[in-house]
Parts: structure tokens; sequence; C-alpha cells
């Protein structure tokens, strides 16, 4: 499916995105991640670690929650389109908690190469706490 | 086992950090990702789907690779302490490449909360292809 602002090319600074809602954050998930990237830190698949750590029990990876915001960013742009992806990290993400990306149109610009576009991105949980909160560019290319 | 810059605080701006060299990324590795991060653009694991887009097979997600030098700073400061990460890429990874994560203490300063950090990360290929450069700002606890 092509990006939502290529298909609508009139989206104004200030207009929201179409959020991005994943399902729940599963342990097994957890388990997929840790082995897929590499990360096995145990705070995130070993319950014992977690509540040792002083974490109340496993918590899902930062970066798991930015590839969720990294994924709704391809929903909204070309992947190749992305330029730079900035985030800060501000809240735990735990098994169960159901994440919803927004987005809003930050910014756009015409040049030369094409329409340079700032995107402002949210993910945030069920109760509405926000876990990461980012920026992206993209360029968007001439038609 | 502690953070590499909490077990050296003497590290001082300009030195470079212990890198941090992944295994080759594999195409299972891809479809785990897939599975993992629920990013199934078939570019990333239908070797036809990544001819069709022109890119002559499979290809690795932007944000595994992301993952890999997000992973690289969590061995050089402590997760919680990490504030903020931001990434620029700037090529494509495939299935064979090596990626090692490079990274360079690029500022520290004294605050009252401790000691704020920046990090400059580089992720680059076995030919020294840079595929993702980026910054982190770090908070390090006081003692």
């Amino acid at each position: 499916m092509e990006a939502y602002l290529i298909q609508n090319p009139a989206v104004q600074a200030g207009e929201e995105l179409p959020p991005l809602t994943k399902p729940a954050v599963t342990k097994t998930q957890l388990v997929k991640f840790a082995g897929a990237s590499g990360d096995f830190n145990p705070i995130h698949t070993v319950e014992e670690a977690g509540q040792e750590a002083g974490l109340g029990g496993v918590i899902a990876h930062g970066m798991l929650i930015m590839g969720f915001a990294g994924e709704a960013l391809t929903t909204w742009v070309p992947r190749s389109a992305i330029r730079k992806f900035s985030v800060r990290f501000s809240a735990i993400t735990r098994p169960g908690d159901e994440i919803q990306v927004r987005g809003e149109l930050a910014g756009r610009e015409e040049t030369e190469e094409g329409t340079l576009v700032t995107i402002k991105v949210q993910a945030v949980d069920q109760k509405g706490e926000i876990k990461v909160k980012g920026t992206c560019e993209a360029l968007l290319p001439l038609k």
C-alpha cells in the first residue's frame, strides 16, 4: 500500500496522520525480539531478572517500541524517503501494554529535490502514557 | 555486566568506546524480526518482492540496524540512562552483511543530576560502508 502522504499530498502541517495500533505486547514477542535482535538482556525475558532489577517483572526492549514508531513512519512516508529519526524514551513498556503510534505532520517544505516533511510521532499505551516521543525527517520524491 | 562508562568514569570526549560486532545478518533473522516487530513488509522476507522493488533481493529492516546501534549503546551506558537517540539512515543492509557498531564519547558535562554524556555512534559493514549514523544523550546517575 502506498504511503499515506504520497496518497494524500494535500495534508498540511498540523494535521494528524492515521495512527498505527499494535496488538498488546506479549512475553513471547519479547523472546522473539531478543532472538531477532541479539539483545538477550534477561530483564526482557526472565521474570526473576526483571524482579531482581526492581522492575516488577520483564519489560519490553526500548528498541521494540522505537521499532513500532518506525513501522508507523513507513505507513506515512516511503521507507526510502526517511532521512532522520530521533526519539526520546520516556516510560517503560510492559507485557499487556497496547501501544498506539500517533503522528502529526509538523512541517512541509518544497525543495528542488522534493517535499521535505517533518513528522512528530508518539507511542502511547492504553492509559495514554507516552513511551516514546520522536521526530522524523523525510524527503518525498518529486512526481 | 556494568556499562562501560560506569566502569570507566575517566573516559574523555574524543575517546573511542568498545565496538559491538554482530554476526552476519541472515535471512532467517529478518523473518524473526518481522515476527517480533510485526513489520511484515515482504521486501524483508520474500526474495521476489525485493527483486520486484528493484532492490536485488531482500533487505534488512532499517529498525534492525538501528536496534544494533541501540544494543551497543546499552553496553556503554545503563539503558535507563538513555534519554535521546537519533539516527540518520544512509545505506541498505543485506543478508550476509556483518555490522559493527562503533562509538565515540563526543562530550561530557557534569550537572547536578549526574554526568550528561553525548555519544556518536556508527553502524558500518565489513566494507566500511556506513549504514546508520547517530547520536545518543545519556545521563549517568550520581554515585
